[in-house]
Formats: C-alpha cells, structure tokens, sequence
C-alpha cells in the first residue's frame, strides 16, 4: 500500500490528481489495475491514504518532543527544522496536501482539516506561551499563520538538492520568524 | 470580458478550473456558450486572461511609487500593504493564480511566470538593498521568499472581513518580518 501512495503521490504531482487514471498509478507500480483496486476501491481512497499518512507523520510524536526541550525559544526552533525536515523527505505528499486535499470527498477532507487543526492549535499554543500568553487570539492567529506561510511557501521554490540544506534554511527561516529579517542589517 | 473573467475566477476557485465548464461560465454571466466563445476560444483563454490580469495589476507602477519611498525599510512596508490589498480586493483572481496557473498550457504559464519573476526581481532588490547589499544570492532568495509565503498564504485562512483589517494585518506581517516575533515577547 505504501508503495502505491509513493508512485501515486508523484504522479499527482506531475500530472494533477484528476489527471491520473488508476491505470497511470498501475503502470507505474507494475501492477494490475485489479490489484489496486483490491487495495483502495476508488481513487478517492488513495489520495485519502496518502494525506492521513502524511498529517500521521507531522503529528507523530510531536507533543512527547516538544517536551524534551526548555523554552519555547528552542521549541519553536524544533518546529520549523521538523516541518522543513518532512517535508525534505516527503515532498510528493506534502505537495498533494497542498494542492489536491480539496478535491477529498467531505467527509475525507473533514478528517484530514482536523488533523491539520490539532498541528495549528500545538504550533499556536507554542507561540502563545512564547510570546507571553496574552496576545489577542486573532493575531496569534495571523502570527502562527505567518510561521506556516514561510514552512510551506518552500513547496514553490525549494530545492533540497540546491546550495542551501534543509538545515541551514531552518535556520534562515527560524532567524527571520523569531528577529527579523533586521538583525541581517549591516 | 472583465466580467466573464471575474464570474469565471469565482467558479474556479468553488468548482476547481478542471470542473467548471464554459456552460457554467455562461450560466454565471447570462450569455450564450456562443457569447463567450466569441470572446474566448477556449477555456484555457479565459484562465489567462484573468492571471495575466492579476500579474499586470501586481506589476503596474510598482517600480514607480516605490520611487517615492525613502528608505528600504519603509518601501518594504509598501510592498506589503499593496501585496494584500491587491490580494483582498482580488481574492478570486488571487487564488486562481495560486491554484490553478500549472494547468496553464506551457506557453501561456511561462508568460505567467515571466511575470512572477518581474515582481519576485523587484523585491529581492528591495530586500537586498534592506540588508547591505551583500546577502549571498541562496539567502535572499530564502528571505524573499519567505515574505511571499508569509503574503501569499493568507489565501488559505484570511478572511477581510473578519476581526482584522488588511491593513492591521499588514501591519503584523511587516512586524514578523522586519523584527521578528521576539519583538513581541513580554
């Protein structure tokens, strides 16, 4: 199963989701069109597969982490180098998530915006305690947002075979979010 | 053509580009499928038209009134709060470039990303200017970037007329961006 969710997850990217038949996802796994339908029934199934697995891992173990570390400062910290790390190593999945979840079915797609709610609230408490806990929960909202523009504008532009490591923007995007882009000021 | 353009940017966003026909496009504008045909002959014509649009809108006398800013860090300010009131005055327009320009035949989306790069240049020049002119390339294109996720993912959760206005939320990007959530701390 894992393997068709891979093959699937780049084909969805290459391709679009409405684009890619059962057939393409077959072809490219070597199988029968009948042997992923033994697996997931519709095609619907198979996108569903790859983003719960997906938001599986963003979510797991999260909260046990966070813990290990002293102050939201290196916390914060942790956050961005484990958001960009994942997606390093998962970029076809965190692609579809970005640009086919809408095409779920509602009651997939519900499944898989509350998972992203649970990642949004463990992120936003993180910034709130950071931050001092009484900032306005509508710019808590518009800052914890911001965080996850930058960790996920990179879909666009980031190439982690390029001359920056996921580890070094980590730390420009962690320099940037927590001092601004002033303390690079000559 | 303005208007079937917008009534077409709000089917794609509900519909998906994919999904929506020109029978809908029509339905939407009371014309004939004939009426916009004439105007468009394909639907391709009509998502160009209104992404080339939209990039026009972004790049029109941009350089210009950047002109008329002293100061780095004030013209930078500038580029914000044009970003989102284009975005929040836009918003179908917007979310179409960011969702559905890759279905673009080659031609036209290179016309598009020609575009992007024309605004993405103009800001990286600001920025480089903001921080001394000798940021290696790889970095400003990871800070540049970064203050177009931060901008551009407002699609996925801003709403204009909620709490916050696009001005005040201007305001709290610049902040993130320039000085850092630490400028916050209590």
């Amino acid at each position: 199963m894992a393997r068709i969710g891979k093959a699937a997850s780049k084909l969805f990217n290459k391709k679009g989701y409405l684009e890619t038949s059962i057939a393409d996802i077959a072809s490219a796994v070597r199988m029968s069109k009948g042997g992923i339908f033994y697996y997931f029934p519709t095609k619907n199934e198979i996108l569903y597969f790859i983003l719960t697995n997906y938001m599986d891992l963003v979510l797991e173990g999260l909260e046990e982490d966070l813990k290990k570390f002293d102050g939201s400062f290196s916390r914060i910290q942790f956050i961005i180098s484990r958001h960009l790390e994942l997606y390093t190593n998962n970029m076809d999945e965190a692609k579809t998530l970005l640009h086919e979840a809408h095409l779920l079915p509602p009651k997939y797609l519900k499944a898989i915006n509350e998972k992203e709610k649970k990642y949004f609230q463990i992120v936003a408490a993180e910034l709130s305690d950071f931050l001092g806990n009484n900032v306005p929960k509508d710019r808590l909202t518009a800052i914890t947002f911001s965080l996850f523009g930058i960790c996920n504008w990179i879909y666009s532009w980031y190439n982690p075979k390029g001359s920056l490591t996921h580890h070094e923007l980590s730390e420009i995007i962690y320099n940037i979010f927590s001092k601004g882009v002033s303390s690079w000021k000559l």
